[in-house]
C-alpha cells in the first residue's frame, strides 16, 4: 500500500471546511470522492490542517494510501480530472514513506491573512480577502504582533470549540506588512489552536485602528480569557500557504 | 452640470462586457442604474475602454455629468452602496473639466494579461487568469513580442467586428515576464483594436510553446490577415489596469 503525499490548493468559499461534515460539501469529502472515482478505492484522506469554512489553501498537504504504485503524475492528473468542477486542485503528488503523516509529521505550518484596507467593497477579491474600511497602521500592528511571538498560553485567541489538549503554543512568526492598499499578516508555528490566526488578526486590526495599544494586546494575551479577544476576523482572508516536514 | 471622473474596478466574469447590450447585465448598465438610484438622474456613463465579456478592470475610467456638485467622496460611497451586490466598485470620484472625455482624452491605456502556466486547473484564480498546461518560454515570448512594439498595421490581431477606422496603431509596450508559475503580459498603447491584446497573447503563447519562432510572429503581423493570427486568448486573464490622461 504505497502512501502518497498530496499538495492541494483550494478556494474555501463553497465548502463547509476541510473536514467532512453532515451539513455540506467539504474539501476532504470531494477529494475522497475523486480518489474513489479514479482508483475504485474507499480511502481515508488525512490533511495537515483542518481549515474552517471559507478558509483557502495554496499548499494544504494530505496523505493517502492507495492499493497500487501509480505513477505520481497520473495520480495528480486523474484526481484533478475527477475533482471537476470543484475549485480544488492537486498541485503535486509524491510517494511518501509509511511513517509520513500529513498532520503529525508537520514541523511548521505557514498561514497568510490578506486584508484589503479601503472603503470600496471588494470585486475581484470578494471572498478572497477581508475588506477593512477604517485606515489601519500596519507598522503599529507589526510591533504589537511581536508580543504574541514565542511560547504563550493562547487561551484568549482560541475558539470555545477548540479540541487541542493544551492552549500553550509556540508562535514562530507573526509579521504584518503593507503593500499598497493590502496588508498581509504572516503567521508560522508548528501548530495552531482553532481560529487562532483569525483571532489574532481581529485583535491586531484593533491595534491598527488605534483602539488598542501594543500593551492592550499583551494584556489580552495575559488575560487567558476568550472574552478579552478582539472580534474574530472573517475566514475569507485566510490561506494555508505551506506545511513543512 | 459638473462632470465627474470615476475610476472603476470590476470582476468581468458575470457581465456581457462594459457596454450596455440587450443580452445581459453590463458594467455600464449596473453603473448607470446605481447612479440613477443615488441621484434620481438618467445619466450617460462614458468609459475609456469597452472591455469584452469576462474581461476585468482594476482601473477603468468613466465620466458622467451630474445635476449638482456633490462631494466626491459622497458620489463614490453612495454609488458603491447602490452597486451592491454587483462586483463593481468606484475606487475614486473627482471633479473633471467639461472638456474631459474618458474615452477621447485618454493618452495611454495599460492592460495586464495573466497566464498561469501549470497542469492543474485553477481554483482561486478561476475566471481570473488563463491556465496554459504546456510549458511556456516567457523569455522567447518577450523577445518575439518586441516585433509588435511600434507603429504597425494590426489587421492580423483585430476582430472581424472591430469598428476602428484604421488598423494602424502604435503599441508602446509589450513586455512578458515570468513570476513563478505566472506569466504576465503588459501591453500599453494610446488605443487598441477590438480583441487586439487577446489576439497578441494567443499568438505569443504559440511562441512560448515553441510552435512559432519570433520570425513567424513578424510574418503573421506582416500578413495583415486575420487568418494568420494564433488562437485568441480567453477573456479571463485580461485586466484594464490604468488609463492615463
Amino acid at each position: 500500500m504505497p502512501r502518497y503525499k498530496l499538495v492541494i490548493e483550494y478556494d474555501g468559499a463553497p465548502f463547509v471546511g476541510w473536514q467532512m461534515q453532515d451539513n455540506g460539501a467539504s474539501v476532504q469529502g470531494v477529494l475522497t470522492a475523486a480518489i474513489a472515482a479514479f482508483c475504485g478505492e474507499a480511502v481515508a484522506v488525512q490533511g495537515a490542517g483542518r481549515t474552517d469554512a471559507g478558509v483557502h489553501a495554496h499548499g494544504q498537504v494530505a496523505h493517502v494510501d492507495l492499493g497500487k504504485p501509480w505513477d505520481t503524475d497520473t495520480v495528480r492528473d486523474a484526481v484533478n480530472a475527477y475533482l471537476r468542477p470543484h475549485p480544488v486542485a492537486v498541485l503535486s503528488a509524491q510517494i511518501a514513506t509509511a511513517e509520513f503523516d500529513a498532520r503529525f509529521s508537520a514541523v511548521q505550518r505557514h498561514y497568510l491573512y490578506r486584508i484589503v484596507n479601503r472603503r470600496p467593497d471588494l470585486t475581484l477579491d470578494r471572498e478572497r480577502a477581508w475588506r477593512v474600511a477604517r485606515p489601519l497602521d500596519a507598522q503599529a500592528m507589526h510591533q504589537a504582533a511581536q508580543h504574541l511571538v514565542g511560547r504563550h498560553d493562547f487561551t484568549t485567541f482560541r475558539a470555545a470549540e477548540c479540541q487541542a489538549n493544551s492552549p500553550v503554543k509556540t508562535l514562530q512568526r507573526l509579521d504584518v506588512d503593507r503593500r499598497g492598499e493590502e496588508i498581509h499578516v504572516h503567521a508560522s508555528a508548528r501548530s495552531f489552536l482553532h481560529t487562532q490566526v483569525r483571532s489574532m488578526v481581529g485583535s491586531l486590526a484593533l491595534v491598527g485602528e488605534g483602539k488598542w495599544s501594543a500593551d492592550d494586546l499583551a494584556r489580552a494575551r495575559d488575560a487567558r480569557d476568550r472574552a478579552a479577544c478582539g472580534p474574530v476576523a472573517p475566514p475569507d482572508g485566510l490561506y494555508l500557504e505551506r506545511v513543512d516536514y
